[in-house]
């Protein structure tokens, strides 16, 4: 990956109070992004990854997963192209024995040159991890005893780490940078793409062809002690409900009579680094909880959660019954079906980042830039080709 | 595609009087080209297709075919990807319902932000269609009220349009620029290649193993109110019936004692934008007009048609039969396949346009450099990869 | 191939004293490389294949093999995409006749145009080759009267080309770099990654986990007149017989209370233009000497032969029986077959060049860098893209 105009700089100067959304075409760096769910990895079982750029391996000790760098810092290859993990807690190189302690990521020894004096004086890149709601996240940035990580609630959602809270979900990668996942989510006027919905055959709901912020819609919250984000209040829409083509209508929503409200949700609101919080949605009692997490510059893992307040054993139950035989396949897998490939073709118009500039919003998108400043603005850092260096 | 040295310009420039033509690797801008048979876009059809680097939808409405830009004003996104057509004359975006009179590409609405000030300020691009002999031809350039485009007539080979003329082809895609198309069908000496042609059993002729330009035999063509080119004159021509290796004859062309002629056509002539006329090829009675028209950098439709004149029902569904049995497998698919290769295999050397440095022409050759010179000097624009943003 | 930046100059300069290594991604120009076996290239046949990025096309003619560069002279076409011979000793252009002189590149005919000045005046590129112990050598570099190839004997390692020495051997291509296959063949270390091969089998050896170059151990070979390269010499040595990780030990090197020495071999050396010898190996009365041919910048010829001296016919038999049986399988297939996947998971690392820069080397990687040093300091030339046109 060349260094050099990773980013058009031209383009980051144009678009003026964003351009540091322009820049983090790998995402941001310093915050926490969820990778797998806490079930997929397993005691002393490790897996691979990519995040931000960074090729990552994640290994279970003793109950904790840790994370370190899956590049040894000898020759550079890959560790987990043949893992030797002769202790529990050590992953050797299989080129030259260079071996790694997995939480610190000191090299302990090197098999094959035991006095080298870069013993116990070298360290691989590591990265925090912590586990939440069955949710494994991973800190990409820089620490150390100085600089903690800040707390996983101030990149998350609000409302996701509440007690009774359930969280069930699923991921796959999604080939589109992680920005036009975000954007294609926050997008209020994007319904139009979901007007055959199944969601209609399990729960009745108003869907108009699109709808409008009023004045007070939009929001940002940017309190230091707590996660940054911009919530667009959908009470304070105004709904289409008929498409039009030269006097003829072409298209309708659908309106039912037993509910109220502009819209399926309540309202939806982004946060950084880059997840999606959609309220009373895919049902009145659910909330979904969405992260776009970049691979690398043209493909972002697709984090896809649904939460619900379930107190007691038997909504537990229920919730994972539902989940798994309605919201999953209707929602998850159906109705965000339209948003993946969405997110595909929209991906060459911005690749060399001119699109940025050619784009032409309209009205509502004031959301969407709103989102684009906030970003800019409240973000611990871009994350760069140098760091994967 | 990075607009940054497109082309090298030290190439352009090192190759004196035919830098445009060097330039010119999408193709000449503001002239026509033809992209499909009239048979081919029915009625109320939409097809794709990419030209000069431009992806189009072609539409044909109450018989007459329109073109636009195949991506959306908003976010840049293919509106082929799910064609919505909600009326006769009108595409609406998959994605917010932007929607466009296919006409004149006017914004007439967004179907999900009805009251947006863009409707009807905004245009997509849209480029002329002309249908003649039953081929649809599209001007790639920019044309309005003041600069309508020009003449069909001046962008077709003379002859082509005439009344009575019958137009027969097809089409395929070639992998190599388009000028490697070019200057493989206009080159007097590349029926060296075609040593082995099937057409032997079907026609009675002389061919050479080569044969050079006497003077005279070369004129260009370029009267500001007709096509530009430049005409090969084989009747001009000194054959070579022989090729000779240490003294030992190892080659012999076909000399036929029945018919008089250097060579199996009576002349070529190459034209701008880039489409070839053969006199008396493949048959005497016949004319063969072909185009090279870019894709990309790398790629060209080559875009094969056979004419003649046939004044009578009779005389049409003769050349339709001929055509078919004949002059498409034997001609059309059989002697111009290895046309096809070769050009294929020559795009490596001038892919980094330095080619146009290195090559080694010889004698003949200046025919080559007489349609690359005219190109240059009589073209009405350059295409260049702004152009497509 | 962009010529601009093909090697990052930073990198090159950054690492002081081996920068021409650093430089030579395509491989040393001026120097034999082996590329087939003699009984591969038969009387009359032509074969094709790229050597330093150089396409060649071989031709044994009356018992001797040439080299001429695959691409005509005037359109750049590869000669060989359809090769026309018409006499023993000459290559046409099947585009249009441009007919060379195997033996001196001359132009010595235009089929399509034999009266054109260009014919005798031109040559296409000629590569000296040369025949030893059954293996064809090209000289990829500028030679003439004044200044000839040097002698095979300089390129090859010492006793190579003895009397009475037998050479076996295959050949096939690795998806790494060339430098990546030296420096994985001549690192000491690197029989980490050797544990479990089957070689054990055949032969009883020591085969520690690692061992370190003492005082002494490593010396270069400059003399002018004959090959460069760098010696490692395994009996001073330091070997390490178990790898211990927190006190417990994790892995044992195979110790053989028949036999002394620290190792499988007796000692290694590499020497330019990149050839490694291992002496004693893979059995004490054999020698292997292995070639890392420069393809492309990413890839390269891995030519592996086993030497044995043999006076009498029944040796020879017998040798050539062990090497189909034994060496072969176990060997250069077995043995060396985990050495291939870990070239090749190394190259990404060094692909942009940064890895030269980024790499930790350990104290035993000396040797490596001794070589990196005598190969910047003795080459005779550095192949660039600029050769290729």
């Amino acid at each position: 990956m060349s260094e050099e105009h990773f980013v058009n700089p031209d383009v980051v100067k144009a678009v003026g109070d964003w351009g540091g959304y322009v820049e983090a075409k790998l995402g941001f760096r310093n915050h926490w992004y969820p990778v797998r769910f806490s079930k997929e990895i397993e005691e002393g079982q490790a897996i691979t990854l990519q995040v931000l750029g960074e090729k990552l391996i994640f290994k279970r000790i003793d109950g904790k997963v840790f994370a370190m760098r899956d590049r040894c810092l000898h020759r550079g290859v890959p560790l987990s192209r043949k893992l030797d993990c002769y202790t529990k807690d050590t992953i050797t190189c299989w080129y030259h024995g260079y071996t790694y302690r997995v939480q610190t990521g000191e090299l302990v020894n090197i098999l094959a040159v035991p006095d080298s004096r870069l013993i116990g004086r070298r360290k691989i890149q590591t990265f925090p991890v912590e586990e939440a709601k069955g949710v494994v996240f991973v800190f990409i940035g820089d620490v150390d005893e100085d600089n903690p990580a800040p707390p996983l609630a101030h990149d998350v959602p609000p409302g996701f780490l509440d007690d009774d809270v359930m969280i069930l979900g699923k991921h796959r990668e999604v080939a589109s940078n992680w920005r036009l996942g975000a954007e294609n989510g926050f997008d209020a006027l994007h319904i139009f793409i979901h007007k055959d919905t199944t969601l209609r055959h399990h729960r009745v709901f108003n869907f108009p062809i699109g709808h409008t912020p009023l004045p007070g819609a939009v929001q940002t919250v940017e309190a230091p002690d707590g996660p940054k984000g911009v919530i667009d209040d959908f009470s304070l829409h105004k709904p289409v409900w008929e498409g039009e083509i030269d006097g003829e209508i072409v298209v309708r929503g659908a309106r039912s009579g037993q509910v109220s409200g502009t819209s399926a949700a309540m309202q939806t609101s982004c946060w950084l680094p880059g997840v999606l919080k959609v309220d009373s949605f895919p049902a009145p009692s659910l909330t979904q909880f969405e992260w776009y997490v970049p691979i690398d510059a043209d493909n972002h893992i697709y984090f896809q959660t649904i939460g619900k307040t379930t107190p007691t054993a038997e909504e537990k139950l229920s919730f994972a019954n539902d989940f798994e035989t309605i919201w999953k396949p209707h929602g998850l897998d159906g109705f965000n079906a339209d948003d993946i490939w969405a997110r595909e073709v929209t991906q060459p118009f911005y690749q060399d980042d001119t699109g940025w500039l050619d784009e032409m919003l309209c009205e509502p998108d004031v959301t969407i830039l709103e989102w684009r400043r906030l970003a800019s603005r409240c973000n611990r850092g871009i994350q760069l080709p140098e760091h994967l260096r």
